[in-house]
């Protein structure tokens, strides 16, 4: 059950020309389930993309950064991407890649290109092999249903221990021209993103040359994806992927245009929607915590502090009681690795609430009035450093015993 | 319930020679508990420490250093330490410093020495007033049941969240004389020191020299409190203190001597006994995990790696549900941060079950193989990186439902 449930998915989401998708029960892991997502592109659309930074990179992450870099020279575009659950393949070594290449073979025999033309993105247990005839087998059904207007069910089929599809939809009207834009995401543990999520997927219908695109992906993500945090476990499988079909009229070729600003705007108010569903919807979340750290000397020291406080399992469960236990914020920033840190300047705010003051309790803060900020089910923790301009927010959820439950049980 | 539980106490704990013990109930926090030691050392002691990083080191914990930097300078002993529980003195700023020497002071008054003397330690809820005048009505109740045998109630008085007390006695024959060291540490949750743990105290009759015994906790240190971690949350008010009453006949005065060396070990042994009892009786722990990193070609990228593994909290529930889902630990090594960490060189052993090798899954590896380990209450996981010949062991313990529940009660 995600915080303030059901999230926030259009009741309708918008296809986006020259993008179809198609879904296959490939039973790659448990019958009777969507499992298999094929994405189909018009030859005119750019894609671009951002990766986990995880050292054990899954097979079909290190696939696609090599197709996506065969497109730089071979110029043939990408016509296809593939995504099963149920299976990783990650920690899988060369057998992984074989089987991913595998995978993208298939597909490509489908539709008649190349192999190199097909991204393929995997998402569910590590270190077993992938099951590539079941994938294989489910492709000719996933193809038998292309459809434009099937963004639900896909953002159904990538669905783990998600307990809900993620999905959105927007517009934005550029030089007259209304573009559509329409995402899905999923992820719900091991989140803690560096460089993008378990998996998301947006597409638009504007034209956006390569290189303006990839800017545009990295812009988006680090204002979405890589502001959440669900337990700190990085992913092996994290990508986040932007297509831009060219059905429209508007192309966008120089980062330095009013429609670059006005469509990257879109992409990131989007991209972050889709990221804060993952939160949301985070195991045993009960929770949605927005942590601001303010006056630092630099973005990444406040992000430092913000990631501290976010991964402490005494502030998380704190949290999860709704106990106003707010010492365990001060030692998680006291922790965070900012050495030169002066606690003296730091104050401490609960929502609307000033909870500590130059580093020591305030003295008019009241227990009850900490005690009635945490009974919300969305709460802001903002802490003012008092030694700069910078400033970093991220997003993250509470320790329950049902992320214990979930986790424990994950694969029986 | 401490991981095979009862934790291996000594029947008998030894007196050290030169140390005596007092404890009261004050009701710090709640009534009818111990909650406040001291401890009186001969005029001859010696006394060092290592305390934590924490930026919001608690006032007590800058007192300590305050007094010890004090005893350089003015020459005068420490004459006694004073601990309380149910409140850690921290985030309570100037206040804060004033409550811990007003202990000090009130304490010194009743022995009779200078307040510079007194050392003060509080563990307990963060961001509250010490309730000073609590503790002081202890002080003359903890002084009227001084004993030199009474360090099992000194264990038990400094417990929190602690399920059991923990302490330990160990004796080395140096030069023909047999010396005694006995020891009591604390600390359940929020542990993962930096520098030291909760609290501990460990006390021999051997005379140390002041810069010796300096050396000598750190040493000590580095090889056991700071080779442990709970939930990776650095405390406010971690100490350890190595006090050398000089009772004995034995004096070392130098670093480079056969007498340090075998002192030394004994500290260090006994330390790391200490150490590893806080993982045991970890909040909720069921299982105790020795976490080993090899072959790197640094110490420092070696304890990278294995508190990556330990801190995840998707490791550590797959080991409260005995669920060999091992995959999370390649996971974990590969977002640890080591960037040029090449994964094809590694390998990962359950005790001595060969799961991963060059960095996919051992095709001898039997999924059975794997779960009879994880059934055990003590399990090793070892990493061999193939490029150095570093190595670093940590211990921690599971997540488990009750580390939820009791961190969520916490206070109620």
């Amino acid at each position: 059950m995600a915080v303030n449930s059901p999230l926030p998915i259009a009741a309708h989401l918008t296809p986006v020309a020259g993008i179809e998708l198609g879904h296959a029960e490939a039973g790659v892991r448990k019958p009777n389930r969507k499992d298999v997502l094929v994405m189909t592109l018009a030859p005119t659309a750019t894609v671009a993309g951002v990766f986990t930074l995880n050292r054990f990179c899954a097979a079909p992450v290190q696939v696609c950064k090599a197709h996506l870099e065969g497109l730089h020279m071979a110029g043939a575009p990408i016509r296809a991407l593939v995504i099963n659950t149920g299976n990783a393949n990650a920690g899988t070594g060369e057998t992984g890649l074989a089987d991913a290449n595998a995978v993208c073979s298939a597909l490509a025999g489908l539709l008649d290109c190349e192999a190199a033309q097909i991204l393929p993105f995997s998402t569910g247990v590590i270190l077993e092999p992938l099951p590539v005839a079941r994938v294989n087998a489910g492709l000719p059904q996933a193809l038998a249903n292309l459809s434009a207007d099937n963004w639900y069910n896909a953002a159904e089929t990538i669905m783990t221990t998600d307990t809900q599809p993620k999905a959105g939809s927007a517009t934005v009207v550029i030089n007259g021209e209304t573009i559509t834009l329409t995402g899905i995401s999923k992820g719900a543990g091991m989140i803690k993103p560096n460089m993008a999520t378990m998996l998301g997927f947006l597409a638009t219908d504007a034209g956006v040359s390569q290189h303006v695109l990839e800017h545009m992906v990295k812009q988006a993500a680090d204002h979405s994806f890589n502001c959440i945090t669900i337990d700190g476990d990085t992913s092996t499988n994290d990508s986040f992927m932007l297509i831009a079909t060219g059905a429209a009229k508007l192309q966008v070729t120089e980062i330095d245009s009013p429609e670059y600003a006005l469509l990257a705007e879109a992409v990131t108010n989007l991209s972050r929607s889709l990221a804060q569903m993952i939160v949301r919807d985070g195991e045993g979340a009960t929770k949605f915590m927005t942590i601001t750290v303010e006056q630092g000397t630099s973005i990444e020291e406040c992000r430092k502090i913000a990631y501290s406080i976010g991964h402490s399992p005494l502030v998380k469960t704190a949290f999860f009681a709704s106990d106003p236990n707010l010492g365990r914020i001060l030692a998680a920033i006291g922790y965070a690795g900012v050495d030169d840190l002066d606690v003296s300047k730091l104050d401490l705010y609960l929502d609307d609430v000033l909870v500590a003051r130059n580093g020591g309790r305030n003295p008019a803060y009241q227990e009850a009035d900490g005690q009635r900020v945490m009974q919300q089910s969305e709460i802001t923790v903002r802490v003012r450093l008092g030694r700069g301009d910078a400033v970093a927010t991220i997003w993250t959820c509470d320790l329950s015993h049902d992320y214990v439950t979930i986790n424990a049980d994950y694969r029986s």
